[in-house]
């Protein structure tokens, strides 16, 4: 007998241990758990999941994901499209917005410049951004990008290809989070802090 | 805007969080991880699981899932017929056969006896196992059940019926686990395993 009492059974772990984090253990007790739920359940649960194969656009402006050909943020005759945050992802966007803190509009780059994992920047959606300035003037731009030397390197070649472009280019603050401590924070990040002290506004 | 930046996504996202053990956020990152495959992995994936609504059967004998009428154990010539484990799930099923050390055949109950979660001896595949003893005789029944309190109501309400229509009604030995630390058994386990002590063979 083989390992698994059903080949179908097997195709559905198979299918969902390929997903990140998910082993062949999770994977079939996954697999057995959509198994116990009706059929509807589980025609909806595939539907709802194939549909990103097809269904999902990319927003012919800033390419973030949309429903439509264009996202909701660029459409939005309230937010300020002078100011163009540039991210790494679509998940970077979702965690800006729920911030609730920033209301211009944004630019997915699709990942970020990494020669280990092979990608370059015509991988990414530099050009559109170029394009993007050429055509808007008076445009603040913001790398929101990661930290790390990818990130920093990303930021870097952005900001030599869109130099005389963007009216003005700025960078995420960086410093000590809210409720760090101290004594745990890496002597970059606090001396980056200590340079770019604010005033005490109790 | 909404939370989520697309219908679509927010669709799978829900999707994906009704599995147990993920959470919105874990979600999010399996719908984006999907997102960023090709169209054919993800039809793949989600037909792949879809499969698990119409193409699973249960084998008419013994309740495990199986791709036709009768399970690859059940249609089994090698396999003692005259040896029925009786197990809570297909789980079970596939980590007993994991072992190596049973040829006999299974009867999957599909639940155990639980009144807190509304789970009676009228929802499980009892009367199918009667059934099968009266059709067979000569035939050991393992009772293959967890040893916790339901396990144990599970298997004294399946002892009483099949009273007399089995040749032998057995139990899962149970006691100190290999590599298990005397310090930190229960007494329960423990005690049981100093009653059922057997011969030290070197």
């Amino acid at each position: 007998m083989n390992e698994y009492p059903s080949k179908v059974l097997q195709e559905a772990v198979e299918a969902i241990s390929s997903l990140p984090g998910v082993g062949a253990r999770s994977a079939l007790r996954l697999a057995l758990h959509l198994l116990r739920q009706p059929s509807e359940n589980i025609h909806h649960f595939a539907s709802s999941v194939d549909a990103l194969a097809d269904k999902v656009h990319y927003c012919s402006t800033c390419n973030m994901i949309a429903d439509s050909e264009q996202c909701g943020i660029c459409s939005d005759g309230r937010r300020d499209h002078s100011q163009i945050c540039v991210v790494e992802s679509v998940r970077d966007v979702m965690s800006i917005e729920a911030t609730g803190q920033y209301n211009g509009v944004y630019h997915v780059l699709g990942g970020i410049i990494s020669p280990i994992n092979g990608i370059g920047p015509g991988d990414l959606s530099i050009d559109k951004l170029v394009e993007r300035l050429q055509n808007q003037s008076g445009v603040e731009v913001i790398l929101a990008l990661s930290g790390d030397v990818e990130g920093e390197t990303t930021s870097f070649y952005i900001y030599r290809k869109i130099e005389g472009l963007a009216a003005r280019i700025s960078t995420l603050a960086r410093g000590l989070g809210f409720g760090d401590d101290l004594e745990y924070a890496d002597s970059l990040t606090l001396g980056r802090s200590i340079v770019n002290r604010q005033e005490f506004r109790p």
